[in-house]
């Protein structure tokens, strides 16, 4: 087995995926159209804090399975996971910066999409080849690579500063490291077939839980701007945004 | 707050989630077209036999939950826990009566939209209200009454017998006290507004994961039916059926 | 391997268990001395409703197991933790009738062995062999047995009515069929030398370390004699004791 | 509260914790005649092979859980169960040294204090206060202080080098600052009486078990000597010692 080979192959696969969900997620076109402001990037920002809330915790988690870790891997989990802690915080910043007046419990259950995610990052922590968790660490951590003209588009439209972004901005310059620890501990640690399609399966399986999510924000944002009632409404009430 | 206003709210939502979700399913449109086979059948028993499988084992775990559990509620789930146990040998039953060699190794892993209904119905048992699983008990034991009209144009079309069609069928008639012990026990432990809205909102959030669990068995399929490389590929191989 | 006879050794094993802890036991001679009061009782008492809070919910959790359970182990766990459910109230009223003005807050943290008793039934009703929880039942379901001298003691030292005793005797009673349901389904369950030799460990260890409960009890109320600081002493305070 | 003022009494209790474990251990009094060999020696790394493998695994459970934990006690989690991973890798260095064809599926289930142990750890890992697991920490990352005296006193009764010694010696140096950075998190995580009052009940709980375990090691090394059957026999026959 070429390992090389089969990184590049893991690279390339998630290429394609990434330009699949862009091609069609009805945000990406909403913003090319200019129809997205402020109040949907508080939706987003709300369930970012959410699940990234839990992605130190989760993380850590592989590194407390009572199987026989590889010492390496269980290392990296624990650092990587000391690494996230508190990154939750920028997106709770930026939700500040965009006005209104938030308090933590102000925040309202994760939408289901988004508790999806959360549940499933979970059952892979806890469940099946340890080293699947790398599928998520894979694109999430060069997601701003993809991101960035969405970013850009959303930050025109809206007229953010950076500082407004820092959840995407402050965050990419830490984590750019982080994408060859991942691509590093892949390599040394996926010894068959089985540890390279398990990573590549939850690759796929947290990229589309993701997008499923971000759908969900713009229904609800949808409903929102049609002066339905949204899963948002009583905490943009008192946050006295409504 | 009318409890049994409330139930019939829970009740009407339910027919309208199924409606939705029923209308827009590419399966039943596949279905109503005569386009679906015996192929289709088996790929969904396997789903199936992977999801079941964990149900009485996600219904107990509410039970060990070290919140303070209310005793009846804590009995009930340890009750119909030990009724869900071995329900997913029905589906394993049906998918040997369908032809193929199968031994329960050669399933492969669930698909990602699988796994993330598990996942999910773990989370939701483990956290949050520990009521809230009975919004998946609320749809999940009369769903034959939505889904007779599928499984009889699925029988006629793939020409099953009722023997091979136990997990749809059996399940039916022995489930058929079930969906009045689930609503009894929300009529008894739903105690406020947010009770019913948890149970309420994993009920639509099951829902839907079930939906997108059926779609991607759907999408698999149509790969099988256009001789592309599909998820059961080497499962069917080592059955023999291919 | 002669099942029965296994069965038979176990039994043995037990009963010489059981006399070598009521031989050593500084509880039991103090007893035969006349040296327990109610105060001895009540520190029991607590112990037990903490200890027996968490027996239905570590019972279910070996059913929730994520190995491939034999059915009809898996519904003897439900079943079984669903008649142990609430059994923490009957110790709740005894410690009632006692007096005092009780509250369930007023409670203090267990005792160290006592929560080591507790993290023990959790850690081996998840991990190892999950037939080795039955090693606690074989002798938890007919300790009443053993216990009935002491028992008989302290009704009289105490001067207690029956109904002061519901946790033992109205319990005992109740249970009187689950130690032919446990010798039952160990028959039935136990496959090989080391199902029994597990069974036969946990036993050794929960009846061990219930002794150290029970040896930490009575440190505690020796302290009480002696005027000291001891642990119960806030909670007796708040319920007008002392 | 004066934190210094807390931080000494648990220093103090620490000290007098020790003293008792020491006068009292009847492993010290054999040590002192002479009367330990390296049986003793095996037997005890044996349980520390066991209960170290779990150490970096609860250390980081704390820092999963699902509480809002405070930010610095998490990184500080996951630091330090950084460090403990592969500790359990010494033990088992250092009984190869020792003599005998070891592998690693010789080693017997844990004893039953062992396991009691390890069970406690994973609970107050997982329950009650967060906080209280520190009191682990408290005694075991400067345990070396207390015990070298008796490792003194092994190592010239059983003629041992200091490498056959790693994990006493060598993990003594790496930890030298773990105690710094214990007190330290101490000092800034303990907010009130309960947090050092649970600090403290952990600390007093696991030195005992642990003590308790070096006592059923003892017992199993009487056994040995005198000709009954012991716990490790099997182990020690398929390692060639017997």
């Amino acid at each position: 087995m070429d390992k090389k080979q089969k990184l590049g192959d893991l690279r390339e696969t998630k290429k394609k995926i990434w330009s699949s969900l862009l091609e069609h997620s009805p945000v990406l076109q909403s913003l090319t159209r200019g129809q997205l402001d402020l109040d949907f990037y508080r939706m987003y920002l709300i369930e970012t804090c959410h699940y990234t809330s839990y992605n130190a915790k989760n993380q850590a988690l592989v590194a407390t399975r009572k199987d026989n870790l590889d010492v390496h891997y269980q290392k990296f989990c624990l650092h990587h996971a000391q690494e996230e802690v508190g990154h939750d915080l920028m997106a709770w910043h930026d939700l500040q910066t965009l006005g209104g007046a938030w308090q933590r419990e102000f925040l309202p259950r994760p939408l289901a999409a988004t508790e999806a995610l959360i549940a499933y990052l979970y059952w892979i922590s806890e469940n099946g080849n340890p080293l699947q968790r790398l599928g998520y660490s894979f694109w999430a951590e060069d997601s701003y690579e993809y991101l960035s003209p969405l970013i850009e588009a959303l930050q025109k439209q809206a007229n953010l500063k950076d500082s407004q972004l820092t959840f995407f901005k402050a965050h990419h310059n830490i984590d750019q490291h982080h994408i060859e620890e991942v691509e590093q501990i892949v390599l040394k640690c996926a010894k068959d077939h089985n540890d390279w399609q398990d990573i590549e399966f939850v690759m796929q399986a947290t990229l589309k839980l993701t997008g499923l999510m971000v759908d969900e924000v713009f229904q609800e944002y949808s409903k929102m701007k049609a002066g339905e009632k949204f899963h948002y409404q009583k905490a943009f009430e008192r946050a006295q945004l409504l």
